[in-house]
C-alpha cells in the first residue's frame, strides 16, 4: 500500500491581550520581548484594594492559509475580545451553553453521580464537535494523543448520532468534512479495484492511514457508517440543499462501493466476503450481519435520494438501472443464521467456531489482544465490541422480539468488551429486550469511562464514542428512541435504580422533551410546529398546548444473560 | 512477532590441487600466493605433443565446526581426490549416477524434447536433494537466490515424495532435518498459544521467516505436509528406526497442534477455521478441504504409530484418551461440500465467492497477484494453484470418480497457475479423471519450467517443486501411482502422444520397473524380494522370475474442460 499523504505544513499563530485594573498610579505592566504570553505585573495593594487581571489569549491555525493572514485572524479576535470585555465573553458563552443544554441537556434522578456523568459525558461531545468546523472529529477530540489524532467510524456512528439531535450544524460540517475527502476515497476505491469511494478506516485528513488491512480497510463498514451518518441527518433536519449536495454524493459514492464489494452468489444472495465487522475479535470474515445490513440500508437509502433528485442524480451518471440494481442488491443481502442454535450468526460460521475459555482466563489477561495470539481471537467465539447486537440495535424491524432476546442472550455471553465502544449498545439493546437493570449498569460504565478512568488510559485522552454512548443509551436505551425509519419512536423504560429519566432534543426544527418516571412518560413540544411520532407502535401527535402522557409499554422482564467470568460491569466498584 | 534466528556465523574453507602432466622440463606451474585458485601453466609443445591439466576443487562449509577443522576437511578431500585420481573420481560419480538411474529413470518414447526435460528434472532433484545432508532442501535447492534459500512445503510435498522412491536415504535426512527443529517449532507453537509443533512456512535454520501471516504461518498446511512426507517414507522404506524415533515424534507432536488448531462445533464437526490452504488467492479460509483431510490423516497416522509404539509413546506422553482424541477429531473432520452445485467447496463458502473476469483480465495482467489487489482475489473465486485438486490426488478414496471429474472440472475452469506448484497436480488428476492429452501438456509445462524459462525467472534459480513434479506426473500421473493407504497401487493410461512410458522406483528394499505402452503394463522386478500391489483394483504379485502383464484399464475419456482465458498449457508455443 502506498501512502499518498502530502507532507502537511500546519501554521498557527497565537496572540495575547490584557487589561489591568488597579489602584491608580501603582501598577505596572510590562510584556516579555521573548515570550509574548509572558506578562509581569507588579502593584502595592493597600487592604481593601484590588487588582484585576484580565487576559485575552487567542489562537489560530491553519494547513492553507498564510502565516500573515493567520496573525490578521488573531488580532482580530483579540479586538473583538476587548471590546466585549470579560463580561460580554462570559454571558456570550453561558448563551451559548444554556441554548445547548436546553436541547440536550439529560435529566436522571436517583444517582447524582450518574447525573454528573452523562452532562460531562454531553458536554464533551459538544466540546469537541462544535468547532471541528468541517474538520474530521478525531476519537479524542482535542484531549489528548490517543490515536494520533486520528478519526475513525465512530465519528459517524456515536458521535454524529448524538450532534445530529443537540447540535445539528456540527453534524453537517462533519459530513461535510467527508464530502470534501471524496477524491481521496474515489481514489482508493481504483486502488482497490472498487468502484465508488472507499473512506479510510484511520485518517485525519481523508488519507486512509492504517497499515493493517484485516483492522483497517477491510473493516469496509465505516462507509456504510457515514452512509446512515447522513441518512440520520437528513431525516432530522429537511436540510433539502444538504440533500441536494454533499448527501446525495455520498450516498451514491457509498453505494456504488457496496455494490462493488458484495456480488450474487448462484442461489441470487448477495453476499459481502472478506470483510471486518465492528467487532475486532473476528476478522475478514464473510457477510458479517451488521455490515450486509449497513450496506443494504445505504443502498436504499442512496436509491431512494437518487429518485428524489433526479437531475441532480443524472449528474452523478446514475440511472435508472443503476438504482435498480442497489435496490436488488439490498433486497437479496444474505443473513447467516444459525438454525440447529435459533440464533443469528454474527459473520457466517460464527456460531461453530471454537468456545473460548473464559473460566481460565485470568482478569488481569484484559484486554485479550495484548495476551493472546491475534490467530486465537480470530478463530473463537470471543467478541471484542457489540456487532451484531448493534445491528439489533440499529435494524431493529429485521428481528422479532424473540429473536432480538435470544441473539442478545447469545452474545452477551461471549462479549468481552475490550472496547470502549461497546457498553453503550449493550445497554440499549438490553434495555429493549427486558433487562433495564443491566442497560443502567452498561450506562454507569459508558458515561463514567473517563471521569473513573475505566479502561486506564485517560491520559491519552477522552473516549468520545462511550460518551457519546452516555447521551445514546439514555436517549436510545431508556427512551427507546429509534430513527431508522421515517420519523422518530420511542418506546421508553426505566431501570429500577432510576426515579426518572428525562431528555430533550431537536427534531426538523422542533424541540422535544420526553420525561419520562416510573408512572409514565410525558412527551412535551417545547419550540415548533406540531409533530408526530411513534410511541410504542402508536402514533401520536404533540403540539404546543397538547401535551401527551402514556403509561410505559409493558417490559417483559426476562433473566439478564452473564457476562463473562470477571466480565460484569463493576463500574460501581471503583467508584472514588 | 519476534523474529529469534540467533546470527549464524557461516564459515567456509576451499582448497585446490592440481596435477601436470606434459613434456618431461617444458612444464613450469606457479600457484598465485594472493589467489589460491590461481595456478599459472607454461610450456611449449611440438605438434603431438600434450598438456594435461587436473585441477582438484574441494569446498566445505559449517556454522558449527572451527575453521581448522574445515581447513583439514578440505586438505583431507584434496588428499582423496589426489589418491583416487581423475579416473577414479569420475568412474565413482558414473557408478552414483548409474546407480540412481537405474532406480529413478522415467524413459519417455515419442517425445524427445519432453525426455531430455523429465532426466533433467530427475537429476536436479537428486542434485538438490543428496547432499543436503540432514539440512534443508531449499526452493531452488543452491541453484540462485531466489526465496533467499529458503525452504517451503514444497519440499515435504512436492520434492521427499520424489526422494522417498528414487534416493530414501536423501528423503530421510530431510525428515531428519525437520526434526531437529522440533525445539523451535514448539516454542512456536507456544507463541501462538497453541500445542505440540507450528513448524514455518519458510526457513532455513527452523525459525519462522515469513512476517505475513495469511500466506505464511496461517498455512498451517506445512505441518500436516511433514506428517505426510514421514507416513510416505516409513511405508515406502520399512525403517524401523526412524519411525520409533524421529518419526513417531514429529507425527505426535503434529497431531497435536491439529488437535489444537481444530475444534469440535456443537453438531459434533471438527472445524479448522482462519487457515490458508496451497491456494494463495484465498487466505484466512474455514474448512479448507486440503488442510482438513490432510490434518485428518495427520491425526490417524500419529494415532496408529503411537498404538504401534506404546513405549516410546509414553515417553512422549501420548495415552490412550489423547490417541482416541486423534482418532475422533479425523473422522469428524469437516469437508464443506456445495450440494445446489454439485462439487466440493474448496473451503468454506468459496464456490459462492465473486467469479473472476477472465475474459477481461489481459495476458500480461498475470501473475494476478502483480496487477491485482489481494482483496479481490482473496474474495473471488480465482485459483492460484492446485488446492482442491491436489486433495483429489491426495484422498482419492474420499472421492467417487464421479465427483472427482466433476469437482475436476469445475476448478480447472478458475485455476490460473500463477505458482509453478500446480501444473504437476492438475496433470496427475488430469490423467486421473479422463484427460490424459491434457496432463500431457501439464507434463510438458512442469518439466520445462525452467529448461524454457516458462516462468520467466530461472535466472533466480530452478523451480524445484515444479522439476520434482515431473517425476510425479510420470509416476502418478500415467502410471496411476498412489501411496496414501498401505502399499502401493497402480492403474496406468498413456496420453496419445507417448508411445511408451516407463519408470523405476525402489519400494521397501525391491526395486521395480513400471513398463506401459498402449498394449498394456509390464510390472518387472528388478531386485529384491516378492512384491505385493495393487493394479487397478486388483492385487497382483511380482517376483524376480514372474513378470505381470496387464491391460491398460479403460480410460473414461471426458471432454477436457477448459482453462480460463489465455492460461492454457502452452509450453509448446515457446519451444527454442
Amino acid at each position: 500500500m502506498v501512502h499518498r499523504a502530502r507532507a502537511s505544513h500546519l501554521r498557527m499563530a497565537s496572540g495575547m491581550d490584557h487589561i489591568v485594573e488597579g489602584p491608580e498610579g501603582t501598577v505596572t505592566a510590562s510584556e516579555s520581548r521573548e515570550d509574548l504570553a509572558r506578562v509581569t505585573v507588579s502593584t502595592e495593594l493597600a487592604p481593601g484594594q484590588t487588582l484585576r487581571i484580565v487576559k485575552f489569549i487567542a489562537y489560530g491555525w491553519s494547513s492553507r492559509r498564510s502565516q500573515a493572514s493567520l496573525r490578521d485572524q488573531v488580532e482580530a479576535s483579540l479586538a473583538a475580545a476587548r471590546r466585549s470585555g470579560w463580561d460580554g465573553l462570559r454571558s456570550g458563552q453561558r448563551d451559548y451553553l444554556a441554548d445547548f443544554w436546553a436541547r440536550a441537556d439529560v435529566e436522571l434522578e436517583g444517582d447524582q453521580a450518574l447525573q454528573q456523568a452523562v452532562r460531562f459525558a454531553t458536554f464533551q461531545v459538544l466540546q469537541a464537535g462544535a468547532r471541528a468546523e468541517k474538520r474530521a472529529i478525531p476519537a479524542k477530540g482535542l484531549t489528548g494523543n490517543g490515536y494520533d489524532g486520528h478519526s475513525f467510524w465512530d465519528m459517524d456512528m456515536y458521535t454524529l448520532p448524538v450532534l445530529t439531535y443537540v447540535a445539528p450544524a456540527a453534524a453537517r460540517d462533519a459530513l461535510c468534512w467527508r464530502h470534501s475527502t471524496m477524491d481521496l476515497a474515489a481514489e482508493r476505491a481504483r486502488e482497490l479495484g472498487l468502484a465508488g469511494a472507499t473512506f479510510p478506516w484511520r485518517t485525519i485528513r481523508g488519507q486512509e492511514c492504517s497499515g493493517y488491512w484485516p483492522a483497517g480497510t477491510a473493516a469496509f463498514h465505516v462507509n456504510a457508517g457515514i452512509g446512515d451518518a447522513v441518512r440520520r441527518y437528513l431525516n432530522a433536519t429537511d436540510d433539502e440543499e444538504f440533500e441536494r449536495g454533499p448527501g446525495l454524493e455520498l450516498l451514491v459514492e457509498t453505494a456504488r462501493l457496496w455494490r462493488s464489494v458484495g456480488h450474487h452468489d448462484a442461489e441470487g444472495g448477495f453476499r459481502i466476503d472478506g470483510v471486518t465487522g465492528p467487532d475486532e475479535y473476528t476478522a475478514l470474515v464473510d457477510n458479517n450481519v451488521y455490515t450486509n445490513h449497513m450496506a443494504a440500508r445505504n443502498l436504499r437509502v442512496a436509491a431512494d435520494i437518487a429518485v428524489r433528485h433526479p437531475h441532480r442524480a443524472a449528474d452523478l451518471d446514475v440511472d435508472q438501472e443503476e438504482i435498480a440494481s442497489w435496490r436488488d442488491a439490498a433486497d437479496a443481502v444474505v443473513i447467516p443464521y444459525d438454525h440447529e442454535l435459533g440464533v443469528t450468526a454474527q459473520s457466517d460460521s460464527f456460531t461453530r467456531y471454537r468456545q473460548w475459555d473464559f473460566e481460565g482466563t485470568p482478569p488481569d489477561h484484559y484486554p485479550l489482544m495484548l495476551n493472546y495470539p491475534y490467530y486465537l481471537l480470530y478463530t473463537s467465539q470471543v467478541i471484542k465490541q457489540a456487532d451484531l447486537v448493534m445491528a439489533l440495535y440499529l435494524f431493529g424491524d429485521c428481528f422479532d422480539a424473540d429473536q432480538k432476546a435470544r441473539d442478545f442472550d447469545y452474545y452477551e455471553r461471549v462479549t468481552v468488551r475490550d472496547s470502549s465502544l461497546s457498553a453503550s449498545i449493550q445497554a440499549i439493546v438490553a434495555a429493549e429486550v427486558g433487562h433495564p437493570d443491566l442497560a443502567y449498569d452498561y450506562l454507569g460504565e459508558t458515561a463514567f469511562i473517563d471521569l473513573r478512568d475505566l479502561a486506564f488510559n485517560t491520559k491519552d485522552g477522552l473516549h468520545l464514542a462511550s460518551l457519546s454512548g452516555a447521551w445514546l443509551v439514555a436517549v436510545a436505551g431508556f427512551g427507546g428512541m429509534r430513527d431508522h425509519g421515517d420519523g422518530l419512536a420511542f418506546s421508553p423504560r426505566l431501570p429500577a435504580r432510576l426515579a426518572r429519566l428525562a431528555f430533550r432534543l431537536v427534531f426538523r426544527g422542533r424541540r422535544l422533551l420526553v420525561d419520562i418516571d416510573h408512572e409514565g412518560v410525558r412527551y412535551e413540544l417545547l419550540d415548533g410546529e406540531p409533530l408526530e411520532f411513534e410511541h410504542d407502535g402508536e402514533t401520536v401527535r404533540v403540539t404546543r398546548d397538547d401535551t401527551v402522557h402514556r403509561p410505559l409499554p409493558p417490559v417483559r422482564h426476562r433473566p439478564a444473560p452473564p457476562q463473562p467470568a470477571h466480565r460484569s460491569p463493576d463500574w460501581r466498584h471503583r467508584e472514588a
